[in-house]
């Protein structure tokens, strides 16, 4: 058992850190890095929404194992960041909001931890999606705070076209982009998961996530939990998710702010690493080879659903978070309950 | 067993009373009255869909015990109400539409019950918010029947008042109301259960509420179902509902109205009273004080979902209806079973 | 067990004659003639998403005997034509996206029908509603395909009314129509379950729904499988569908175009055959009388669930598709499982 005195630090680091599944503190860390260079304020809100996420969680009787492996912390710090730093007006409100959030957020992630558990699915990030909808939708209602305009594209935007950047009409074409701009592109798309936009910030959490998979130490459950060359998966998911975004001529401003990415890449971190268990092995069990195109028809599918949220959700000017992610996950993961060529590793193991 | 021709009266009664939990005809009948005060119409037509609910249960095989209970009831009374005498255009054809609301209530309520018996949730007033909506959003498809237009605002908004009622875009401060008037507020929060706005049935439903929790007799399925103080309980939801909206800035008119009391009133008593039994006690045992904190927690959230799901329903001109009750009290309730520290009382009772 | 050489057209046409209920060649055979009557490439999108969606479930392991009887095929049909054929513009990128769309469908449907057998209900034409629609709001965003145009009313539409046809807004009147004209309009309700506006195309479905039902052999399942007098069926499901919308004064061309018919056939037949069991006996049982008024009010409730989820969808310029049918036919099934006078007959055969 752990004792509340013990690790604290590490409580707080692991819920950073399950946002890519990896509750270790050495993956949390290398990601409050990533955010830190692109805004202070990102990291900043990423911790408040970790200790408020873990904290709401004892007091209600979670048991300190599970708390202490972040299974908690990670929605929290979600909405902690989106309605702290990303999608409301900010001021001295935005704590007291992002606050909230983040308390919610622990109540909604555990009524939907009951809810997945009847179907046999994994929370995923939901708590977080239901919860920010829940408070960006009310924001229309209340006059108490308002949602952040659209603001100055970052100058990285233009870095990565041979040309000027334009937001026009015309959907992006592949010859458009200079090599460099595009594999910026596709780390800008991992970055995008904190809802960042800044390459170096993805090319850190790739980092991150490859020192984690080459040696990582076994977690309170009890098993290993290794999703070796997760950076080589996030990248992969990042990249064909927009990939399937330009083939599909997605408009312009949201390729380039990498939206078609990053529910690629928690797609293909979810279906590959965690849900199918690709790289992955509990007793000598090498994984299933077929599952890497199940990886890939889950992030085709992660863009279509993308646009189909993104259709829905900008009636309402409000952004898509990451309702594609889970969304196309459960549904694959929940085909592979039916279909007995999809194999699943650890799909007993509710963590999220 | 009861057989058909025994208290026919009783049935329509508790009906009614289920609205707030209580299957007595005393609360029934209080509550009957309280409607008849503000609206005769309101009153026949929640008898009407009270009948029409029981019926139909007992047409289609419901035993006898549970339709006179009124579970079958409450919802088709909702409904026939909100059909009736609220929301579409008056006339003869209301009453055909009224008596084809509850008839299908029944039946959508007790599909929910299915839906709700596997997450081991209660249905609450989800058949009444589904059927009304599907109804009144098939409306704009139907040239037979319209929606009501907004009406004259009742008298009775101008004197909660220091000055006089404005519908203007500033939310209200506490400052603007009158002692007496921000109370008669409350009370048309409670009255609001019932789509009435009328401070006077909100202080008789109290009273009903107090009466029949001073001596409550032991109902059908073998066990006491006091809600203690249940009229406290109902003033304490409507106002923290309401505080909440205007601590958020809500606007203006709905506030007034007391839009954002009654949701908080139905979780206050479900929360409280039916789920978490904080004043009940079935083998002595006298709930758990800690609950209290969460009823309060629950009601907040049903201020916030009030303006979430009003932001959507307001694109197509609806009304919330129950609905941030039934949501806000089902995440609660969810949770429940994942935090142990909240105590579910009677949660294996699948009443509503 | 069948090996995979065995019956390849039996197999394209068992998914073709699901869409009814009846995984049969002969239903199969009929519909694509009654197909290829109106529209040749819709008959041809059938069988591509035919094919495509049992290849797809048979390469994910399902068994080939389920395969083989269209329990796969159906759903995929459905989307291929109204991807390939219906709803977006057409041109040699149809082929490419009705594909994609039957071969998600198959991913879908497999997830849902995981997620109904929770609540022990048929999987119905769901993941063809849901695949559809994720791909047709998808094409908001997507530049790369269009939704298309309204088109020329085709010029049966001028044949069953006495005056020359007009799509103003005045609802339509029983009088206007000529008897034969209506009685045509029944039928085009029947052809619009495949997206066709033909009466045609109705008559030579209900042909092949009688043949069918007058000696049907036993299913892979090893029980019988008749849906006696489904043509009668199909024909009592379209008229009082397309009542229903002409008592509540549905507009003018939704009518005329047999919308209000199609949910009604599809929930007749569910309904009646498949899952009460009117005309059908396992084991001498002769099903529910009682069951024909259960019949009469899902389709009246289809009807209505028609104008509810057209207010949605219509907001956004999209087709229900056969959404009021999986909905209401959904919703009284549930019902069934608490309200003991209605007799359930195959509801354990979890099929469709």
């Amino acid at each position: 058992m752990i004792s509340l005195g013990d690790g604290i630090v590490d409580f707080i680091l692991d819920g950073v850190g399950q946002v890519f599944f990896m509750g270790t503190p050495l993956v949390g860390a290398i990601i409050l890095i990533a955010l830190y260079v692109n805004s202070k304020k990102a990291a900043l809100f990423a911790v408040i929404g970790s200790i408020i996420g873990g904290v709401t969680a004892i007091a209600l009787g979670i048991p300190l194992d599970t708390v202490y492996f972040g299974i908690y912390g990670f929605n929290s710090v979600l909405t902690s960041i989106a309605l702290g730093d990303t999608f409301l007006e900010k001021g001295y409100k935005a704590y007291l909001i992002a606050a909230i959030g983040a308390f919610f957020t622990a109540f909604i992630t555990a009524s939907l931890i009951h809810v997945t558990s009847v179907f046999g699915l994994p929370v995923e990030t939901s708590g977080f999606v239901l919860t920010t909808w829940i408070i960006l939708f009310a924001a229309y209602k209340f006059f108490g705070y308002k949602l952040a305009g659209a603001g100055v594209p970052p100058k990285q935007r233009a870095n990565i076209l041979k040309k000027e950047y334009n937001s026009g009409e015309e959907p992006i074409k592949m010859h458009e982009f200079t090599l460099g701009g595009f594999i910026k592109l596709i780390f800008t798309g991992i970055s995008q998961v904190f809802f960042q936009e800044n390459y170096l910030t993805g090319i850190i959490m790739v980092v991150g996530l490859t020192l984690a998979t080459i040696s990582l130490k076994p977690f309170a459950f009890g098993i290993q939990y290794p999703i070796f060359f997760a950076g080589v998966t996030a990248f992969i998911g990042s990249l064909v998710g927009t990939l399937t975004g330009i083939a599909l001529k997605a408009d312009r401003t949201s390729i380039l702010m990498g939206l078609y990415g990053f529910n690629g890449v928690l797609t293909a971190l979810a279906v590959m690493g965690v849900f199918l268990g690709f790289f992955y092995s509990t007793e000598g069990f090498p994984g299933a080879p077929q599952n890497f195109i199940i990886m890939l028809i889950a992030v085709v599918l992660s863009s279509i659903v993308t646009a189909f949220i993104g259709s829905i959700t900008s009636k309402w000017n409000l952004p898509t978070l990451t309702a594609p992610f889970v969304f196309s996950s459960w549904l694959i993961e929940l085909s592979a309950k039916v279909f007995p060529n999809i194999i699943q590793i650890i799909a007993t193991l509710n963590i999220h």
